[in-house]
């Protein structure tokens, strides 16, 4: 089978026509180029528009292997990881192109899987899939999935816009992924992603926060039209390290509470049955795929209103001050973690250390 | 070293802050996505436009090696193949993204030198570099740059649009780059992509062409404005299967004369001297990135007055007839392989033999 006949058998019937030209596309998968209407009617969006464009890549072995996740995973979270990005910035997903590197023992059977999993995202995310390229790789399946959004002209949410005074919320838990991670991991290893069923039963929130991350486009959408967010950040590479890049980007201090971080029962228990640290998953764990920013303090219990309304999860978890760029995490005093006096611990932007 | 001081590494101090602005950059690189401007100015394109936007990456051991090419050649070459891709659609190129899946045994000075091709490359095609992913790969570097470009809205020429009776028209030579590869791999091992110098003389312009093709923007752009143009597509995979590919999209049969294909000096001399057949690579060879297309028959010539007043190649290496979707090869008769009498040979979509 040559590489048109396969791409047509992983994105032929997926997606139709009639579908795909009301998210403005001219022209999709089958040429050397896919043709998009920047003027595209884009959910909620009026006037002027910006074109939101980012690329996220997932490497086997680095960002998974066949215990981890399944192959319909793989194309679920490659997707997911972009489409956080574009929430990150306030926007909404438009039209992902796919490209795939694809190791000679995969198969097309395993890559339609792949695809079945992209699509199942886009599905839920409204996301056109309008190209991509195939290769072959030696060794390692490599997907990048380069995905365009739109958002408001002038409106997108950046890193540098916090003020000193804001309050720092959170759009969801953190952590959970992680611990799901080290939960796959400490499984006899079963091949192919497969988990026994009554074993996933205990921690299947934790491999679903790995598996299948929910990006927050509704919750930037709301944060963008709100107009008291002054920054955002998508929580990819762990909360401690998100939160540097604001308090860089934005030239100031961040300071988090222990106490108000939102500690998911889930985890918890699975964290205390092998005495590992939630804390440790929570700050440096990473592919959250929640957002972090921060707001008007005044507006931070109105928003936090606003989203429980809507059914969204919103956690105020500190704020920000004048300084070094740098963050801080209030531990102790009458926080979860159950020590007594509370203390100021400088985060270091990698490598945690909970006892420092 | 961080990621983020990696990237600084290697895309500060590259292209200013105006001159982005002037390609409608809004923001570029170090948020979590770039914000283009779709109303921006775009040479050349008045009135409605559509985004045009492809993906091709390139993997270590598939499309390169450090035999064949060097660090930056690597950069150049993964950008210029996006390129020609916004080229065959007749759009122009203006902004990158780039994915880089960099193995531990690089280090960030390698990576450095894949930028500096690949800002070579953005500087002469008057692309934007706004963002990316920077990841590690086990063992083999791969590199996707996802690439916007602008086209009339309406006007973008596309596989589909041949008629019988048109002219087979192709923009520069076919089967350069695979005798320049040919030529790196027939050369004894000398790491990292380096040449003897006298010995590359030889091969200058076949070494050239594998490393850094040209993708043809300006012949893209005239074929567009003409309005003779029919049917377009870029040789990445080969003349022949790329004459496949408009033959289906168009439902007819692509008949193409040898004697009329055009013979790069360079490469008949070294395939004389090695007893190759230069037919093969300039059929099969694919990298070559150049335009192949189908005009109206009567505007061929006129069109190629144009091209040469242009200073650009052009030649008419076929016609288009209705029939069973399919390519021929007319070969012998006057053509250059000495053959005295003229035979039709189909051409498999891969695979050709020339004897069968």
């Amino acid at each position: 089978m040559d590489e048109f006949a396969s791409i047509r058998l992983w994105t032929e019937r997926r997606q139709s026509a009639v579908w795909q030209a009301g998210r403005g596309v001219a022209l999709g998968i089958g040429d050397d180029a896919a043709l998009l209407d920047p003027a595209l009617p884009a959910e909620g969006i009026e006037g002027p528009r910006h074109i939101v464009a980012a690329v996220d890549t997932m490497v086997e072995t680095v960002h998974f292997t066949r215990r981890t996740m399944t192959d319909e995973d793989i194309g679920y979270k490659a997707l997911a990881a972009n489409v956080s990005d574009i929430a990150a910035m306030g926007g909404v997903p438009l039209h992902a192109l796919v490209s795939v590197s694809v190791p000679k023992s995969y198969g097309p059977e395993r890559v339609r899987r792949l695809y079945d999993g992209l699509y199942a995202c886009a599905e839920r995310y409204g996301v056109a899939v309008v190209g991509g390229d195939t290769t072959s790789s030696p060794e390692h399946l490599v997907v990048a999935v380069p995905l365009l959004g739109a958002v408001e002209a002038g409106g997108a949410l950046r890193r540098s816009g916090a003020r000193p005074g804001d309050a720092v919320v959170l759009t969801g838990p953190v952590g959970m992924s992680a611990a799901g991670l080290h939960w796959l991991l400490a499984q006899p290893a079963a091949g192919e992603g497969a988990i026994d069923a009554a074993a996933a039963g205990e921690a299947a929130a934790l491999v679903q926060a790995h598996r299948r991350p929910s990006p927050s486009v509704r919750a930037g959408r709301l944060l963008r039209a709100r107009g008291s967010c002054r920054a955002l950040n998508d929580v990819s590479d762990g909360l401690a390290s998100e939160a540097w890049e604001l308090a860089e980007a934005s030239g100031l201090r961040i300071v988090l509470r222990e106490r108000d971080l939102p500690l998911a029962g889930s985890m918890a228990a699975y964290a205390r049955r092998i005495g590992a640290s939630p804390l440790d998953w929570m700050l440096y764990g990473g592919e959250d795929y929640v957002l972090l920013g921060t707001v008007a303090a005044e507006d931070a219990e109105p928003l936090r209103d606003l989203f429980r309304q809507e059914g969204l999860p919103f956690f105020i978890i500190g704020e920000t001050a004048a300084g070094e760029p740098g963050v801080d995490l209030v531990t102790g005093g009458e926080g979860w973690s159950g020590t007594a006096s509370a203390r100021v611990i400088p985060l270091r932007k990698r490598g945690y250390n909970h006892f420092a």
